[in-house]
């Protein structure tokens, strides 16, 4: 793909020895190199981007009087032609043309014969396809974006018909505090917004042109990369052509604001999957997003959100292996960056996957809310309400204070009952000066309702968070 | 995949409103839970192996008394049609059908009405999967021994032109002692020995037969596992059922093995970039595996080696990918272990690509012996051996010699010579006890002729090591 | 670290001006460099390997005539105190002494004078770091097996306790079919065992003697490479130089087969966070490896099963990093390689601590048994039995036994009863030819004794799996 | 870790069996526990960190009226009398005391008694660890972006001297046209530019404060939350408490942009490595980041550049570790996280080296201009620039020009000398039309003066980068 490489070289025949060769491993030297070599089996996939890029360079060549307005007619129409004939399916691809740039290139001679020829002045491979890349990754990322939003709006729905709701808030898998199901599902927009803000910022980065850095140097033609630059929505062009041509921390970016956000949707997805167990029943997934079994007609498994959590893996690798390839790479392009854009196409898939699922998934559970507040209520969950009260009501030191709680604590254990089922003389057979405000704090809802702390899990905090997010996120 | 899941599930047209899902992110719940779901795309390539673990089971289950020998007939001969119909290209995929087990026993239920279903008897695709993955591996694995191999042999036949060929020894990228070109690529060999005995012992643990563990619990039909697993080339079955459907490790061990042949893959394919430069010129790579230029006659990119170089990322992100998947995850199937396939195939195909590429390279690549020659005497590449040579005849003590080594450098740097090129006067001014045979160590030949210890650099050690390489590894 | 490198180069004081260098990241040219190349911090812990290997090349020279038997002995002598000295926290670390090799040379000098310097005839520190690594690796690797047989022990011994005790077995960590609680731990025997064959395989490899390969050619000295092979317990000298001081294989397969032995650990970790949730409430873990809470008594946060989880993450990142820097490197020592040993040793320390924590979980934990076997009733978890019993014994076809078992299912669901709570009259309402005989499969027990199958979970067959498990891995 | 664990628990004692521990893995189940929990090793680094959100969290808590002034003013002072403990190095860790938390505790308690229990009101460490973390890690960043700074000013200085300086620009490591050297350097600013606008933006979008989300749902306490953040210059408080006290993305997001520098830094180092070996010779590195060799004084090894290149790998490994780590883990705050303070305090340990180690060499190096123009004219380099003139000048089509192009370079190959050696008549006598103005183009100068295009290598518009360069960057 570099840009003094021969289009017009004779196929190599040179098939080496049987013996060299063989089995699934068979080929001649120029099969392996040809397999090894072209990229046009994934970077078709730029033929949009492709056209577009020869557009802008094609109509500023003959802006500048580089390129007469006949040729540049004559190629905008080929271009056209060539784009519908991708689009439609007609087009022929062919191994031996190795990527986008040369098939367009090829069939562009074809329909209009020279003047095809001259849309390649002051241009190299190396440009086009940094140009292309780049392009296809912002459409990508605008694509992304409103998903992201909407998952968004799916999981503030949820927390709006869920604000009240009240389920155990985990640490350790342990129930620590009750919150409501409507607040842990706000953690989530919040991350997501950060997430969104990651790409918003890589769109940002990427978003200048590399076209006119020809194959690494610049040109000697008069060329206006400004004016390619805005034809194609970028916001400057780049100010080094080595880097134009070579840089590919785009595509890096890109792929850990990616596995970042994938780490997201693993937890919640991890959450989904623990929560549809027979265990913990707090949610039942939909038909959508689980497979089921013709002879246990109540199971439901949650494939949707295992694969979700799952796809963090292939995330992550992908983000691995681009930053090994450039690592350790001289400049300026090196054949091993056409292994830069099969992760980016593969993360970009998986994301076209995972973040709809979770949307669906979201919009089709059922939350059992009866389990969830039955599960919060258990194991004492509000020992820290009561030691609270202990030290904002009575004045007792803190450390006193979870004393006291321990003893009560133990006694409820010993009558088997919770802590809110305590009589009062027994409460004060513990502590003295405890009196009957204390029952306040002892049942979840009550837990819940007093968190009145900024971002805190009171309904009514909930209920400020989500409008607030839905103002500043969508 | 799971063993319980519908197969006559109603496709499920709960599309969603358009505000859910939109642009390239499109898609009714059931269209994204079908892609994410179905696993046909890739696991069609198991089909040779699931319908051998088929045939296994069916004559198994007929010895047993389970199936009746007209239905295990009846399977068979549909079976062979199913792998025809494949092999020709005449099989139909339909993605709704999941997966490469539903496809065949679809299909055998159109071709043999009832009895297909007596197949399913006794198994689960839990087992099933597992048994076709590790088929396919083995396979996989039998198929890159000999490609390995033949890449020593290539390796082998170069050393062996090449143990004269003096070359200098590189320590961080700087001369440091002359060796022998020949010894150089003996060093591959030698990993390449220690790849290929990490992929037999990957082999060796893997090739036990899950069959007959069933979903998960083993079966209450009087299966024979043994009469199976040996039907299939297993060397036994596997001890405990849920390890069975659940261990995904000899993927990740096969990865690993990958891997690290990737790296050294690596190694030898950056060794040739740079040896192809024009500031090296050491080797010059033929037609076969390298691009030119129409413009540029005499320019050589060596795509292929970069490309190897690059595609050890590829391997190393499919590692981490599965590692990642496989983390944390409760036993025994989970949906997640679908991210298990991908991985694997893409390092396979990687492999039956680089390895070929590297051994094609080795066979085309033209040494220039004069250009490493010239190379290995630059620099005072022999002051080691005159140091040696102080100690071992003068008896002069190792930290003294290397003073008076040093001197002498100066000595020849001073007067812009070699230290070969010094008069015995003038090194007898430095040290008096300096004599004629002080230049049988100088030169580059006699210093590469002295390294006599086993295992080392002298021309005769070289063939003598090939000739133990070719008995041992071929 | 490279044989050719000064250890009397005077300190470099060229301070950089203070714009250059500023804040936290202040220092000269030399600080930084000598804190960027210094390795002494982290290969201390050769001293042993780099002591013994020391020993054996002294003995050798010594045996082959190079050195003098009273040269031998002062060295010997010398070796031994400065052994003592380190162990026992006397000796004096100088970062400017860069790694441990010069640490011990200078000791030496300072104690025996002269002969100290010749110790270094026919070696350098290309081969002796290397030889240093393997030895030291070697003896990890020594001391993690019967670390890994101790938690098969555990295992084990947890299974025989409970070869009985019935329990979900999960996919999708969704109830599918009865297991016992011993037939799953046997499943992490397997997995150890062949993580215990992964270690033995990569000791096996490793093995091999680099010592006598000198800077990277071998050496003109008439050195016996055999001799201090054997000596250090090696099978075997290396067979190319180059290759010898190259080579860093070895460790990358280690920490492959620590990152595959970690990734099981999470898994089993994971399940250990999951049983003692409340929801689970399987197991609750003992004092030894939890922490708990003043102030709620009955709070038991499940944190070393969190790290043993957590920490495959510390060491894929160790095994990434490795494959990362060598990837691309070109033969044979770079500077690189230094920072191989660090992803080594916090490995090693990692499963220092994981292995025998978990070892330590699984003696410390209380299973809750009337739980599991609760959970492993409910969801109509025989219906699978079910099923298989119509077609076993009523000789139903599989598909036809499959409906007739979901209309059971939802027969009972209606009644709001189990399977075996069923009457008879009322199966027979849905099936006329069932007979009393199908309540032997509809129990978990019956269900769990009937997987009869060779490694199924039936208590007799977990026993005779756990009697071959201690024959075959203890 | 977390909020509810006891301080006060005793020392666990159930010394298991010498059979259960032994060897290195020795140690009973307390000492295990302990040495796989406690995180005091590496947060101490916290210290100035904690105190300073200890210090704001107590003066809201007075102005709020929670605490008197008189528990205040007990508790700053006790703070800065420990603060300037740690500092002073007087101050004594205890692993039994876990955490950095937990000492500033213990200690306080010791210094003022019962009022240091009530800081603790409305605090959590789950909330505390989480502002720790944010706090020093933008502490870091700050830190680090003078650092990148002054490694674009060594760059620009350098490309200011060497805006002239023509050598190979170089694609596949095979010289395709020339360019400057400084303008090849100052393809290393721009890509240094985007790192730092990634560590902005990861610093703006950590700088919210998790202060006042105590153990994971707020509190009851009124607390002003936008007072503590505004005191530790946080931009406002984080919306959501539980994603408070359980988002890493901010660590993540550090190590991904410290991944991306530096394979960045990698790729530069790889060409130092390159330019330094004798093939090259392009540059000369200094004393102060070689190691040399008593032996060969000419000899310099490239350490630093080496180590550079290789700890990309440590990063990247660093990067995957944190994301395993939080890959799947369910909400709030798991022990797992412990694991993330490690792999982010190595990265900024290893950038706080590498970033100065390339300042201090780019400082250093002597460039070897001769060398560098002797090879930008080897490999008829400028044959681009010949074809381009073709089109340009005489109008001739592309694929034309090229080929007149290559047919010229076939003469002058024959012929054995440069293009520009050619005579006139000769070249005529390829094309007729070529005339003498065709000299002006095939010099290395003329050629690299001719990229005139915005971002080409033109030395004028190398100059001007740099000035737009200087003003925006520094």
């Amino acid at each position: 793909m570099t840009d003094e490489q021969s289009d017009d070289k004779a196929a190599d025949d040179k098939t080496a020895a049987n013996t060299l060769w063989g089995g699934r491993f068979a080929g001649g030297a120029s099969d392996i190199m040809q397999q090894i070599n072209a990229s046009i089996y994934f970077d078709q996939r730029f033929y949009r981007q492709d056209i577009a890029g020869s557009r802008a360079h094609c109509s500023m060549l003959v802006a500048q009087g580089i390129l007469t307005a006949d040729d540049g007619h004559a190629i905008l129409k080929g271009l056209d032609q060539i784009e519908a004939e991708i689009t439609a399916g007609t087009f022929a691809y062919d191994p031996l043309k190795e990527d986008i740039h040369m098939h367009v290139e090829a069939r562009l001679s074809e329909l209009i014969g020279e003047a095809a020829g001259r849309l390649h002045t002051a241009r190299s491979r190396n440009d086009q396809v940094a140009t292309d890349f780049r392009l296809w990754l912002r459409d990508e990322i605008d694509a992304l974006d409103p998903a992201l939003k909407r998952l968004q709006v799916a999981l503030l729905d949820r927390a709006e018909q869920h604000a009240d709701t009240v389920m155990p808030g985990f640490t350790h898998l342990q129930a620590a505090q009750p919150v409501t199901f409507g607040h842990h599902l706000m953690a989530y927009v919040e991350m997501l917004s950060r997430d969104r803000g990651r790409f918003a910022d890589c769109r940002g980065r990427l978003n200048e042109s590399p076209l006119g850095a020809a194959a690494l140097a610049g040109t000697s033609f008069p060329i206006d990369r400004a004016a390619t630059a805005a034809a194609l929505g970028f916001d400057r062009p780049m100010a080094n052509s080595m880097d134009a041509v070579s840089a590919r921390d785009f595509a890096m970016e890109y792929l850990a604001a990616a596995a970042i956000l994938s780490v997201h949707l693993s937890r919640l997805a991890e959450e989904l999957v623990n929560w549809a167990s027979a265990q913990f029943s707090f949610i039942s997934l939909g038909d959508g997003f689980t497979t089921g079994s013709s002879i246990m007609p109540q199971k439901r498994n949650p494939d949707a959100a295992e694969l979700v959590r799952a796809k963090a893996g292939r995330v992550i690798g992908d983000l691995t292996a681009l930053l090994v390839v450039m690592k350790g790479l001289p400049m300026t392009y090196s054949k091993d960056m056409q292994e830069d854009k099969e992760p980016v196409f593969e993360v970009a898939d998986t994301l076209a996957l995972t973040v709809p699922a979770m949307t669906g998934m979201l919009g089709d559970l059922v939350v059992r809310e009866a389990v969830m507040e039955a599960a919060a209520g258990q194991g004492f969950a509000t020992a820290t309400d009561l030691a609270d009260w202990l030290v904002r009501v009575l004045g007792m030191p803190f450390r006193e204070a979870h004393g006291v709680t321990g003893r009560l604590v133990r006694l409820a254990e010993q009558q088997g009952c919770d802590l809110g089922e305590l009589s009062l003389e027994a409460m004060q057979g513990v502590e003295a000066a405890i009196d009957e405000r204390v029952f306040d704090v002892l049942g979840v809802e009550q837990s819940v309702a007093s968190r009145q702390s900024y971002g805190g899990t009171a309904p009514d905090q909930v209920r400020a968070a989500i409008l607030r997010a839905r103002e500043r996120w969508l």
